[in-house]
């Protein structure tokens, strides 16, 4: 793979003969991990059925050939309320996938500070944390002052009206008041999980 | 006064000439307060030597004729950063001539949710609260959670970038996680006061 | 409930179980309303057949449990046209199910004057107002200078073009010219209602 | 000029020879009248002193050569605010210029509507009525629902925040309520005035 | 009707009993034309089996009762391209029951600048002119300069990318070089259509 | 240079010894033309105090040394009205700096054709045309169906309001219903000279 | 045709009878090529059962009429990733069937450069280059840099969240540090290759 | 500090005498680093004149009292341009501050990729980089595909018209094709150096 990064093919779009043929290919190019993400479980079956031995997660949408080694490195996943549930799911696979370790809290929202204080010890046991909220994202924030590890913020397409499909939550994001956050796009619990995986490149060894 | 309302003239673009010739034709034409927002010191001045009996509040560029009588209400002006500062001035001085008892308390973003936690008791104990932010604007879905009474969230246009002038603070703030906020423009604290007024004038009597 | 405000089950995106589940949690936590909002009528006759004791609303799409008692409270719900019905019937279905009394005022836009001037007394008459108002929502303007009262504004997403799926709206309500106004997000007449909620909260005791 | 339009410079970028030259060679192509728009108070003596018989409106920037021989009709222009004041002064020295009767309604904001419905006669013994305002622009929807008549909109950029520049004021006139409104640039007092001058081509002869 | 305006209902949203419902009740509250704009072959025919005299034009989506006696005014109803006729059928179809004469010329655009011109004429012998423009809205700025006559420029939603849905053929027509167009919503031939028959109002008696 | 693109500097930003440094390094690195782009006149005179053999073009403000040698293209470079003059002289100067021969023809906005009629011929005579116009950018719609030459289109952020500071301008370029026009950045005279330039680099050895 | 340019016609929302009788028109009017673009295999076949000669590529989803004599000047076409493929083709059978000789190159997005600095050599050998990339498109400056020939950008609406439907690829096209390059509307292979097929026509005799 | 994060003032907006009792206050409570970031050099003198022991970056615009002790991780800053070196300073040297070290590669903007890469082991060597760019931030997508270990981006509001202060590399640098990129606000380099802190907390040790 270029750069050492993982191989990871954008499922949406292609058709389960295309999908087939670029892992396959991957497969025989190198010895890491081989996924494809976005993919609905009627063509993950097919896929499947002519590549052997992928594993499919429907909730991450994710399949996976070859997940990799563990890592020195556990990642939190935090959502703030259940639509936020599809795009976390993502980031924890693909994570687990690349070898790291996953903790995922979930609906902690900051209308109720008490379930996210609740959860802060977790979060600070992480060696990083991804918060995964939509609508203002404000869990980004609260969660971004409690730990001082690396942040990474997925803004997601929940809400309605002045949500803008999670455009109000991504600028949010990007001028929070703690300081530090990096966030990645929209829904991307892909992004987030490839940034918590460069986390782990130089310092895990 | 219009149903009620207090008579309250907007400064901006309006000469010492034209507001001093405003205000002293509302004192005559009813007993209520005058108030002139968004008044520079200097101008402030020179009214005050035309029109007899007003008071300037520099910090929120506010003069004042016939104060209000206290109402048994008392509305908390809360901000989360020294930017919000002004805005919340004028909330603050606002209210305070529409005869509302006010309690400011300043610099609780929620970076450091131990300040706003500490705060708490305040919020509770008022009868309504105005948030000021800017930013992501993420106190006020923290305060909506904190407390049951009105909350009044004004977004500020502090913040560079992807701050958009207030615009991030404000879509954040109307789809806050927190249930039954709401939101005035951008910068107005003077609209943020009169809609705490409004809220004393059934209820109150 | 946190803060004493009610459970308010947010609909789509969960299934009939799901939503089953989260209902029988809340009732057995406490003993308030717990309400669920948007709910097709298939989804919610397949939940009231899970958990007895729930009443249904179909043209507010609204799910109630134990409905609150009565507070002293009378909100009146305004609509411009025929478009913002939907979005009226959630804020007042919302707002009885908390046991506020709700007064409906239809179909008086400001192309015809006399309609909402007829309907002025009615809106005095009530303790705050909600005006639900698509397109340029010039209603809440005209209502906000009619009554004394708090007027929380609910911009809609009728309309076509420039009316930008209700941003026109929303942004022409936060910019009213008449003072005090507040604005909730686009569509959410369950978001109006909790504002109305939070009026009675420290006042109707 | 061409099809019969007046000829009309955009005064704002030019240089006093500029103009001037512009001007004369304007007055000596046709008969009609010569204005030029947005011009400074030191701009307009300028130019004035190289180019005899000019008129200077400060109030609306305009200078005037050979001003039209009346028309048969009749421009309402009519204001919300204050801050409306000089598009609105704009709109009636150019109307004027090109011939119609103008009569000027200020300060009829749609908070009061006894100020609007106080000038209804005037506005519907009107040919035409242009309407200029800024914030929501609530006024426009207001007027055409009152008189039957051409209305033509002039959103302005008076206003902060979510007044977003004018852009507010514009979208929500092209949504109006009101049928068959037309609608102007921000600010374009000249060009309301022009819209009215085109109402006078056919049906005036 | 509310200040002589014809009376027309907006069908998207509406049963076909409240169709007829309403239509009943118009047909016997005046005497004027009733029209019901966007309405669906299939809805159209269930409506005028409830509703006898009613007449249906399925290009323009417009169905007509008690259509208008002529007036003398001819409206040029012209456009760009094809996928602007559906627009411009609506203007012309509601033109016609108001009233006016309407004459159509279609496929104009400005890429091919011998077709227009060849129309100039009979553009110049109208009353006035509504321009249906997608994408970039030149015809708009093109016609302006032709005639001297009002001009009513109704961008479409044709086109892709750049073109947003109608945006930037609104846009573009406010800042057209010719000056004293004016510009309704997008897609809007029923307020192009209305907007002429204002102009009938003084003028044609 | 890199690929044989000519060395140009943008000025903006930069101290008279910095630009004075890069020019004089440049110049030293091969023997083609080198450009500094937006210099003012003070900084202009400076640097050429420091590197001898600079010309220097006030109204393009265009720093030269070495112009190339012409090649055998004529680009004609047209304006819709007086404001587009600086970024028209930028192209040009830039074009012709870069060797190309230039035409410019001025004025020609589409709200008056017969000008742009009228120099249809000399457009057509060039190998290719830059159109530089504001506001709703007809122009180029319009250039783009007379010439089948290359046409570059530049929007600049001239007018005012729904102008955008050229959004509008550029949007409309982009769809317009000449087909194949280009477009370049807003106001980049400069980034349209290049692109004309790329023009002569297969095509004219 | 109209200035020697082809004629094109847009099949979306036009029946198979209409572009059938548009096609046969232009057929009988000149000698030249005849395209439809846009067209699904469906309507794709019928029209060819109604004309005569057609040939249909579903890739580009393309119908052609007498394509053009080969000309001298090879275009290449490249993409960045495998979802820039249909607006590529497009690119490639439009230019082909106007007479271009094209070669495409795939999938050489800058995340890895070594793609698409192996393609430099096919890039420099072409006469002009056509890059299609959504995302971010930053492939587009970079092959601006590799080449000195003409670049057109073609942003496409491929990728979610902060892509904004093409939007962002356009303004990174726009604002690209590569200068020279010029850009078409999202999506529009077919206004790329039509801008390729300008270049033909003063320079290919 | 806030867990374990240092203290850092924004300086607009502050008063030197707030600053400095700011600074002292901060000083007395722990025994970190204290910063004042975007201060002007006479701000910063009078400020360093009321307390002792204050350094001053006039590039980076910072101030600093107590740096931090050094720490094993290296952070590359790489900018585009010439007009990102402002915010490459404030990265550069809030990381220093804070006892990274910290390598700056200057101008390596893809438009000439043979800069870029001579800097790749550079980049490589590094523990993680900071990319700052404006314009289209491509630089940001070519150094994500070069090292596998975290790259933060930081959008420039550098360029002009479609560069829209910031937002276009910003949206551009959200939406790149290498995956697992970070973003932070525009021109904030003092977020993108608070973002590789977080990188050393856990892994540093
Ligand atoms: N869910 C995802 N979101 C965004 N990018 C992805 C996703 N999955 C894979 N990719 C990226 O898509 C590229 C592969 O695209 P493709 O060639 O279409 O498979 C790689 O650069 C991946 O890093
Ligand atoms: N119609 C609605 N619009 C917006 N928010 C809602 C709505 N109904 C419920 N909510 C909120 O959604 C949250 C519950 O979301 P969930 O956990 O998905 O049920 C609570 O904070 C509710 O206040
Ligand atoms: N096609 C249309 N576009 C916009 N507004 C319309 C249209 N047809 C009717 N209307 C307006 O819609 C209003 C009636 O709405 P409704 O009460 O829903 O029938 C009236 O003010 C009409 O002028
Ligand atoms: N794929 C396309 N995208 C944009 N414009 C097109 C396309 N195909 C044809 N056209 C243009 O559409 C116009 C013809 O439109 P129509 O009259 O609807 O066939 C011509 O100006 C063509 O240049
Ligand atoms: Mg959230
Ligand atoms: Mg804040
Ligand atoms: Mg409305
Ligand atoms: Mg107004
Ligand atoms: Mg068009
Ligand atoms: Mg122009
Ligand atoms: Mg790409
Ligand atoms: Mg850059």
């Amino acid at each position: 793979a270029r750069q050492g990064l993982p191989e990871i093919v954008y499922g949406p779009g292609k058709r389960v003969s295309e999908i087939a043929g670029i892992v396959t290919a991957l497969l025989g190019r190198n010895t890491g991990p081989v996924l494809v993400t976005r993919v609905e479980p009627g063509t993950a079956g097919e896929v499947r059925a002519l590549v052997a031995g992928g594993a499919y997660d429907p909730d991450a949408r994710l399949l996976v050939w070859r997940p990799a080694r563990p890592v020195e490195h556990t990642v939190a996943v935090v959502t703030a309320g259940t639509a936020d549930g599809p795009v976390a799911a993502e980031a924890a696979a693909v994570a687990s996938a690349l070898g790291l370790r996953t903790v995922v809290v979930r609906d902690v929202g900051v209308a109720g500070l008490h379930r996210v204080l609740a959860a802060a010890d977790d979060l600070r046991a992480a060696d990083s944390v991804i918060v995964v909220a939509g609508m203002e994202g404000a869990l980004a924030s609260v969660v971004g002052g409690l730990v001082e590890t690396p942040v990474i913020a997925v803004p997601t397409s929940t809400g309605y009206g002045a949500a803008l499909e999670g455009v109000t939550a991504l600028l949010a994001m990007l001028t929070s008041c703690a300081a530090g956050l990096t966030v990645v796009n929209i829904d991307s619990g892909f992004g987030a999980a490839l940034a918590a995986y460069r986390l782990t490149r130089r310092t895990c060894r």
